[in-house]
């Protein structure tokens, strides 16, 4: 029987200073789930439901922690979904720590965003064009709130993020940093480098004042009509696209 | 004083089978009721704050109708957003028209986008690259869903939409079709035509059998990492993006 501290504990996990305090997060669905197992991330515990374990056993059986199987009602009621029909693991957090970033590689600087959806959908496009790092002001979205990691879709599995003061980090920086700004010049003729930061701003006040000073070069994307702007995620994966394919051409 | 058949038929304007009924549907927020005002949309009503009349009392002392201060609880009651500090509208709906596409230029098919977000993100994506016209099938998310209009950001006035069934349209078409597809050809080396469609699937299914028949050439975005996919807004504004691109060079 599916014990009430275990769903309580759960649904807690869905609020950052629990997560925090347990050093645990969730995640939701069969397709993330999967990814989840199939990762480094050290998996707590699991829970699923008939069907989930029937259709996964081969995948469930390889695994060292025991699944629970509950009822998809039980599932629905500690999930933030509406309705999961699959599965929920928990999962340890993995420690706050300074990411390398090599002069040949591209990682995402992150100001202030702080809408977990966008988060969750940055970090599926940073997954699409090969880049595994997301620095993240600490005012940003948490890395592991609920609806970050479902729209991640998966990719959260792939990216590794750090949280730090982000002025502070770009003042002993040495690689170009590249930010996405209105009068910055056309990404569709740009010229990035080999490596450095994409930086992108908090969805309506843009970048911040102390940070804009560690900008190497501005660059925009060209507007063929008449809407005042694009969304944080939609500019950048369009960054993204446009900087990967400068470096093939 | 705000009377309370007024409160139950503008709440009633959240869901389709009233929108479709009386012909009328809102507008909710600052931004998006001042992109209203300034379009050719015909507004019926318009209820805002004391501060936003105040601070928009030059734009709305030039309008035909009357508008109706309440206070920001009132507001807030009737609105589909958690809160509201600025304003409603109640306009008419415009009728479903066919759309004249000329082969100088581009439109937007929407084969089956169920998800309102992903639908007013489109919108407002086609309306940055110049886009102003959506054909949609007839399970596509309605244009008038209040979180369609939210999540536009005001592009739904700039933009047309006209909803039919996809594959009898694409029957009697004679322009290009180019849809997003994981076996497509590179979007950043494809020479697309003067002008034509650019055709989106479903958000888990991708293109419907009975559409495909009528794709002129697949597209694909290249992955340069791990993730599967990208979401359907994301993808659209990378493919508008190279086509635009691809027409300056």
């Amino acid at each position: 029987m599916f014990s009430k501290n275990k769903a309580k504990f759960i649904k807690s996990l869905q609020i950052k200073k629990f997560r925090t305090e347990y050093k645990q997060f969730l995640t939701e669905g069969a397709k993330s789930v999967l990814e989840l197992i199939n990762s480094d991330y050290v998996i707590q515990d699991l829970l699923v439901t008939g069907r989930f374990a029937r259709e996964y056993s081969k995948i469930l059986s390889g695994l060292t922690i025991k699944t629970e199987i509950i009822s998809e009602q039980e599932l629905s009621s500690i999930s933030s979904f509406t309705s999961n029909n699959a599965a929920i693991a928990v999962a340890s957090v993995k420690e706050n720590l300074p990411l390398k970033i090599t002069k040949n590689e591209y990682a995402l600087l992150l100001d202030d965003i702080r809408d977990p959806g966008n988060l969750g959908t940055i970090i599926r496009i940073a997954d699409w064009y090969g880049i595994t790092k997301i620095i993240c002001s600490d005012t940003t979205a948490d890395f592991y709130n609920p609806k970050v990691i479902s729209s991640s879709m998966g990719s959260f599995t792939r990216v590794n993020s750090y949280y730090c003061n982000l002025s502070e980090f770009l003042s002993n920086n040495t690689l170009p940093v590249y930010a996405a700004d209105l009068e910055g010049k056309d990404v569709h003729h740009f010229n990035f480098a080999q490596g450095g930061y994409i930086l992108m701003g908090n969805e309506s006040e843009g970048l911040s004042t102390k940070i804009k000073k560690h900008i190497t070069e501005k660059i925009h994307i060209p507007q063929y009509g008449k809407a005042e702007s694009l969304n944080v995620a939609i500019a950048t994966a369009v960054i993204c696209d446009n900087l990967r394919r400068s470096k093939q051409e």
